[in-house]
């Protein structure tokens, strides 16, 4: 059984609720289900974590070497300048899916570096809530062929 | 019932015994079969077309507004400089989702930029033939909630 | 009523006794004392935060949300650097002003650039702790003009 | 009894007519007016001066010497490349304070940047004529501390 | 008597289990005591502290104020980026000495560039755990020097 | 009598019916009409040539040598990157007039700059349709002058 | 009928007489007399004014509100510089045509950028004083269009 | 017997007419001559193959693998821009020499930079067609030591 | 006998007032008479201008075609910026030497371009009111020499 | 026993003297000494050489194969410029440490960059002459743990 | 009879020991055999030449002037930086060929650019020992065409 | 009695042979011969030394310390990039005047910045060999003005 960390960066809880023409109307609830429903259906579960701390997010990173496969993560706007977050993937070295809920390239151009993509097997963005449900499947296949 | 063009760019016809290493060992054939069978499970065909000529490209895409619903497009080496195949997709208006089959952000400095991503739904890059599947995914769920 | 969140960033709490020769002898104390004065006389009251967590302080502006109408912030020197407080501050949708004790254009080029400014109403810089009384002025007259 | 220069640099001359959704409705003569009621509210006084002329408002400044206690000033688009101004300021060694009506960080990217703010006390924008009345506010607090 | 706050920041926690050739196989732990015996060697003591929150390391700083003579700091990533850190360290004005266990200038481009740096002693990188013995003997002489 | 090759790059194939709210709604028969009559009246032919292939245009420009006095061309995305183009025009020696339909410099920055130029005797941008009719008018004017 | 305002930036009253392997051997009489005749075949007439100040040009342009229903103007080397002279044209909300006689794209580097074209209806140089023809006829076709 | 590819990109076509004082006044066929005979002399053949549409080029270099020993190539302008050029050699793994008629550093600056030359043994240029000898001749050196 | 402009940009009218421990203590009268008294020793006359007004400078340049045989220019911060200063002094080509009293290489990194210098004989700065001397001594040698 | 070559680069030779304030009161004939015996003490020997010319450099560090087992180099100047005493480092393949005097990202920003340093164990700098000493001892440790 | 230096620049006197995988397994001398034998059968002379300073290979140069009749040259790493050698060719203006090793194109970003090449007749680079025999084939092929 | 070194550059043993079209016909001796007169003149002395090799250059600033009261220096190519001669004089500490026979402002961009500049008095350039004689006479007055 594969257990995976959904991780969401600052201000993602907001959602549904913050900017719905840029991020969507579901709630992260909203996603979490989906996303369970997904897992459970490939013999996986999921484990989720908000947090506006980029040392909470670094925190659960860590601990995710206890007990987790692979880490499906969405770092919001710490995706584009928090080198630790990306210290942290690579150390704790497990295989990590980015994704975006908005197409970051056709946004301002501070959105349009990643410098955690380097340490991550892909990355996913522009589909709303879907870019997670993408995600998930791309690192549950990912998991399935390395095991 | 949904017609998506599946266009490859500039050295594609490769796949498969072009530096495996980075690209993996499936043909463009071997993609184009689990593309179909994924389109035909949800009521939709699947066209392909391959070409190292921006120009036949282009043209492909200016043919696909008679019959198709969306484009899912890898542009290969394109993808850093081709402001016509940017502008050629802006101009038929047709949905299209971005692929890559490897990690472009971890890999030379020129491929971590798309020009042609501005102008997509989205992008997926770094799972292989993979990425084609969830790509068309993406394209399918995005033509069903937009019908 | 209106009330008014007022929010410091990193190393603010050292105040007056931080490098005096640059932020002055004031303490954050002081400051809020003045503050007070100054929203009662116009019938608004302030609360007050300061935090060395950038989570934090992105957390103080989602709860903000429940009983805020504007936010006077001093970011410290999370003003070059935090999209993600910028993305705060974007979501919540409340008038924000943005508020320096130096002069930053006069100091290290690293200080020029605000990531925050282009989502606040306005910046007032250089003035000391008057910076503050400035924008909170600038704020209350915004809100009362847009009642 | 303190002075006051107010100066307005190219183009300030149409204000209330000129882009009004960037600028405002109200026109120079509006502002002069509030700004002349503040000075005398607190025993100062005010002379204004604009011209579309970047000499012109050197030699103002310049003159400023003989009667000036401080220098209100709205460079105008003469913000971003007039080290000529700059120089003046500096010459002349008067207080001064720049405002700008609109917040000029959320602009176009050439705005951004000040080459006259490092020769200033401070900096006030984005509230559209109560910058003025800010910026007024600011140097009279100051000129009445260093008294 | 000298009293030294050694400071580490993200992920150093995963010290001797991270990417071990880059970092090597000492954990924290064994890095404190060898520190340890170095500062009572000397008449000195350690007190150590790591985080993966920026704003709990600038916290610790501000305290270090009311106790400490002097700090030794390893950033982590947040070398390159926390203008905030910088600033903790300015406005307590202890001396300050950076080491890194690895040659930073030898690794990624982004990894060459120190911001808190200008507000060091000076800076050590290189040598594993050893690069924090250099440092504390460094700090202490400087210490030794200015008594 | 004159002959002028009329050339078109990637995309204006697409003349009328692409974003008619950036490049008009006429096609590129209507100009045609239009450049036929213009060259007419002043005792000259055109001959057109419309390829989304940067080959195919390199081509007609080569084959021109044999029977044209002059280019007119819009070489669409191209004139930002084709160097291989500018060779061409180069090469040849014929007189060449560069043409737009919108106002290049007042999009998005990668369509500021244009690598044919140099090689061109002028520009024309800006006036849709008639772009080409006053490019014709100033190649003609200019062969007459130089014949 | 139609009020044209032609306007000529610094150095432009020495046309004829400087540097005439740049710019020509017609002055700016020359070229006026070919305006006028031009417009007075269209219904049109034009007012000209060159100065060499900045100023000067900026109040011409506000002026021409009062009396002009467009703009021809050959900004000289203010072309790269002047943002004062770009707000004017803004500010008064007159169809401007760009014009210049060399081929600015194919001398200095500095000469290759306009700040004044993104507030233009669009530009037209290379063709010495044809260039000042061509303008004014795009112009008097953009009015008769829009009228 | 080692079979050679010797490939021209665009423009080249033009070689002994175009631009002589750059580029000299021998055709492609005298250089082919010249080639054929020196590697008829150390028993290898070439095929020569000219094209100035990009594609036509990737095409050629992919047909190369069923028969070319390695590949001797002048890309013309694409040198500076082709990075689908650069993959197609990459991805056949066929020794590739580059050469260039001219002197490419000591021409306008968007020449110094080959996108093409990581991708290549080594580069040869200046030499006029000598380039082309000099390039064989080394091409030919390096497959004769790593038979 | 040769006649000499002696030309000043903006705020050398401060010159012997404006922060003497930049500029130094003597006044623009100062400096011309010690230029007067150089001058008539070589049979040389000296006229001189300063202006605050970029458009004042230029007239005077061309002014200057009638009358003189030379310039001797200290732009100010004209240097730095003013393209259209170096189009007049390249328009009437006179020979020109500028002069800079401070030694504009040790200041802000904005002073050490020179946009002026290109289209002068030379340049002279950093000697105080001596860099005029010194500059009219190599005007008067250089009109010697080539007379 | 350990030999070490110690090195120091141009201008060092005036140390002591030179620029006191920012290099100290210590002359190289005083650090050596201290050096020597801290070699000693620990079964090593140093010998020292000083040179300003960088080909001088390069021969000793050529020489040193022949009889050294480590480098410790102040380069001076050469450090942010001198690729060729770089390639010396990796040719000879010694482990080298580079020390500096002063704190050079503390000083001007040509100083911040090492071009020296990615061929280095390490570097340690702005402790004055105490740099050389914990240089010289993390190298001893460095032979130590790698014999 | 035509005579060539042959100049080797800093760190080639270690070539077949340093960094073998780089620079390949032949010494100087190795290569200057084969060069002297090539040169012999086509009636040429080589003197070599090799410094670690750039003075002495400048010195070389000028001494060039009186017996050479070209110049066959690696730089090493002075070929990035060394403006004085470039000027140094160019003042004795002997045709000179820059030849490296390796293909420097392939490695550090840093050697991408020749600081040298704009005054040489062209460079090959990438052959190993090879380039010097190509470089010199080519030097004299030149001499012979200029004869 | 003054006492000056005056200090030549790589290449400027040449002066009178290479490239007189930019550098002239003068040669050193010639310049020292006019220099000696000079300085005999003003109760002075030079002492002149010019090197192809930067550390004799620094070597000979250093010695001067003994016995010069200023330098006079022309850097040549070493001006942009010798940070070890700017180390040098601001290490000796003696006025020192740069000089260029040619406007380096008006040449290939890499001459239009000086390393050395910030430590001089000034800079005079363009004026050929009386640059030097104006350079003499600068550093005489400044010492005149010192003493």
């Amino acid at each position: 059984m594969r257990n995976i960390l959904v991780l969401h960066g600052p201000n993602l809880n907001l959602l549904g609720t913050r900017e719905p023409e840029v991020y969507g109307h579901h709630t992260l609830d909203d996603i979490h289900q989906v996303l369970a429903t997904l897992a459970e259906s490939q013999g996986a579960t999921i484990q989720h974590f908000q947090s506006n701390h980029e040392g909470a997010l670094i925190d659960a990173i860590h601990e995710a070497r206890a007990w987790a496969d692979g880490i499906l993560m969405n770092p919001g706007a710490l995706t584009h300048t928090s080198y630790a977050l990306r210290d942290a993937i690579a150390g704790v070295a497990l295989p990590t899916v980015e994704v975006h809920l908005s197409n970051i390239q056709a946004r301002e151009s501070f959105r349009h570096h990643s410098v955690i993509a380097p340490v991550c097997l892909g990355q996913i963005g522009g589909f709303g809530w879907r870019s997670y449900v993408l995600g998930l499947q791309a690192l549950l296949d990912h998991l399935a062929q390395t095991k």
